[in-house]
């Protein structure tokens, strides 16, 4: 028998960034997770089943974390008045160690799996650490917990510090490995290959890895162009090319099911590379500022077509929540707004929430809006903390103080893969 | 009979802005509002006196909210994604018109003062309309709700939409009457005279406004160097002055008991000329990118000597908390970091913590830290929920979470003046 899923309630999208798609006390359809399209009137053919009502609720797609760090939800919030290699060396590298010991990653998995969930994400594209058993654990945790997504194994192998620095021949065996036994294990949880970043990876990791993404036709997961220092590092390794995107390419890393975090300091060979490739860039604002790596050009990439999704960055960013995301979207696009003169445009809210739904959602399938065809990734926001009773604002409005002022509270059902969870 | 509290936990506070001050499981004492001091022990003379005993929760400061916009709660979150001028006439100005009607003033001034209350701010400087009579409310509202602090009735009598637009002897004749009957009818909320900011005053009123602030000995509150649009409006109006702050001073705005917010722009006269005068600085991280004003430089006035503490800026800013404040503060500060080649150095975490609570606190009396002889207002915060089970921080990382990551869940108790609030 089909399952029909029947959403009542005030629905709204962006199909596309630029505005937002309201039905008010509207009707979602999904059969076996295929949505049949938004109903003003609820069709006859589907008179008998149930209705889920939410009455004055808000009815939006999930949330999609395009990038993530697990073990360092451990630190979330701590160390952000340092400098970058400071915090690294104070918190993430001891930290991510621990994750060797899977009662230590069983607690900090959990919690952070739970955050995620509570806050909305539908879901996310994960780093673990080096450790394959444990990001074993983290895959079975999430799907327990009904995040979906992608989450991987780190490669390191060198310009890393000792203890978490692998051999690299061990390195691509344990990936392997991990690949071998992961790749079909899970409905909503699947492994991606992650190397670090270009400048704790050699080149036989590199090459090892992206030979692996394509035998096993799994997503790529990484950093790209985020730093200063780290593009004098790329340059100096590999001066046959002249930005990260041309290296990641050479070693088979930039697919249409690639996502790199950041890409702040991209050059016009770059920008072309990536979208030609089809590369999803993971914006993560409220990290951007946090580890003071700078304001990207987000305005620049969405005119020249790149594929572009919202990341917590987790624990560059402290907070799981991606409203705070799209709002920290509009806000950094603001003071790049400033800094170009006027001339790089600022977000608006709807291009903010696309980015957090269908910009990323995508990335898993046909995901992040409410079209007929796609599946049913969905969240019911209740909103009546965030006004008083004297307002009377559009929908359009509602969802715009949703996404400055909205918590884990206003949120009261979430949908992933057409299911309750 | 004198009034003793004695409050036991973690207490934390910034007497300075280098570093936090902890006392794990210590006593904080006032008598009659007078803090006596913090012990580990609590000392023999008050064995017979009650204790309140918060558990492991910490103890700090109040906050204090430098610069908001009582009226501005109306729409905060909505327009964030429009200019400057467009967003004051969409939401500012007409709003800010209905708050001649007591019956709409009434319902959106409780809400905004029962808003700060539950995120921490234990006392205010609030602008409100140009309409004394719901100026008066809202100051009996603040009191009933434990606010405390500084409201004032606007002035605007030029560049201004008609219908906010004062008749220039009408504007001085409301602030005398209204001040007249408010100097001095509230222990908690009093008054401060409000010119808007240069743009939308006369040269009579700002003389006007800054006879009374002397006449009546209250403070004054109002926008500086804020915008190069602002900027170039006031250099076209007063082409003998070369900034803001010059034109303030010219009418005697600029006081020891002056708070001023923003100050995106200053010149160097401008940072000594406020100094010299014991200004206070509200900054307003948030505000400051919503509205794509700019990045103020903080680290100079602060290694000038300028004070300066947080404000919401509500609804430039959407949170009333100053918790967002503090840790915007830090962000934003990185980024000017940056775009400065790494000279302006970045604030830190108990800089900011300072900025928020003892920076701003010290404008309205003793206030914002628990040295004795200050007078107690004190938050209790429960940050179980920040943290998972196998954590173990130091006090200086909880409080540092707590910035980040704590909303009105988190703050369990609140005292002002010496009072359960």
């Amino acid at each position: 028998m089909k399952k029909v899923v029947i959403l009542k309630g005030n629905i709204v999208h962006t199909p596309e960034p630029k505005g937002f798609q309201c039905v008010k006390n509207g009707y979602l359809v999904a059969v076996d997770n295929e949505i049949q399209g938004i109903y003003q009137e609820l069709p006859k053919e589907y008179g008998g089943q149930p209705v889920t009502d939410w009455g004055d609720a808000l009815i939006m797609p999930g949330m999609y974390d395009m990038h993530v760090h697990a073990p360092q939800y451990v630190y979330r919030g701590l160390g952000l008045d340092m400098q970058l290699m400071d915090w690294l060396n104070t918190y993430a590298f001891p930290t991510e160690a621990r994750f060797k010991d899977p009662e230590y990653a069983k607690v900090y998995y959990r919690a952070f799996a739970q955050a995620l969930k509570k806050n909305g994400t539908a879901r996310a594209v994960v780093f673990s650490t080096i450790h394959w058993e444990t990001t074993e654990l983290l895959m079975d945790i999430l799907e327990e917990e009904k995040v979906g997504g992608f989450a991987g194994k780190i490669n390191m192998d060198t310009l890393s510090p000792d203890f978490l620095c692998e051999d690299t021949e061990q390195s691509i065996k344990d990936t392997r490995h991990w690949l071998e036994r992961n790749i079909n294990k899970r409905k909503l949880v699947k492994p991606a290959v992650t190397p670090r970043f270009i400048p704790t990876c050699t080149a036989e990791v590199l090459k090892g890895v992206g030979e692996l993404a394509k035998e096993f036709g799994v997503p790529v997961h990484s950093h790209i162009s985020e730093d200063i220092g780290e593009m004098e590092i790329v340059r100096g390794r590999y001066p046959e090319y002249d930005n990260d995107g041309a290296v990641y390419d050479h070693f088979g890393l930039l697919t249409d099911h690639t996502v790199m975090a950041h890409f702040i300091y991209p050059n016009e060979q770059e920008l072309k590379l990536v979208r030609d490739r089809g590369v999803t860039i993971a914006h993560c604002p409220q990290s951007n500022g946090n580890v003071a790596a700078g304001i990207p050009p987000i305005r620049r990439m969405l005119e020249m077509g790149i594929k572009v999704g919202l990341g917590s960055d987790i624990a560059g960013g402290y907070s799981p929540c991606l409203f705070r995301a799209m709002s920290e979207a509009v806000y950094l696009s603001k003071l790049r707004w400033l800094q170009s003169g006027k001339e790089d445009d600022f977000l608006t809210i709807p291009e903010a929430f696309y980015l957090g739904t269908k910009g990323g959602g995508q990335f898993f399938g046909k995901l992040g809006s409410f079209e007929a065809g796609n599946e049913l990734d969905a969240l019911v926001i209740d909103d009546g903390s965030l006004s008083v009773e004297l307002d009377e604002l559009t929908l359009e409005q509602r969802m715009e103080r949703v996404i400055h002022l909205a918590d884990d509270r206003n949120i009261i059902g979430r949908y992933v893969a057409g299911e309750k969870a």
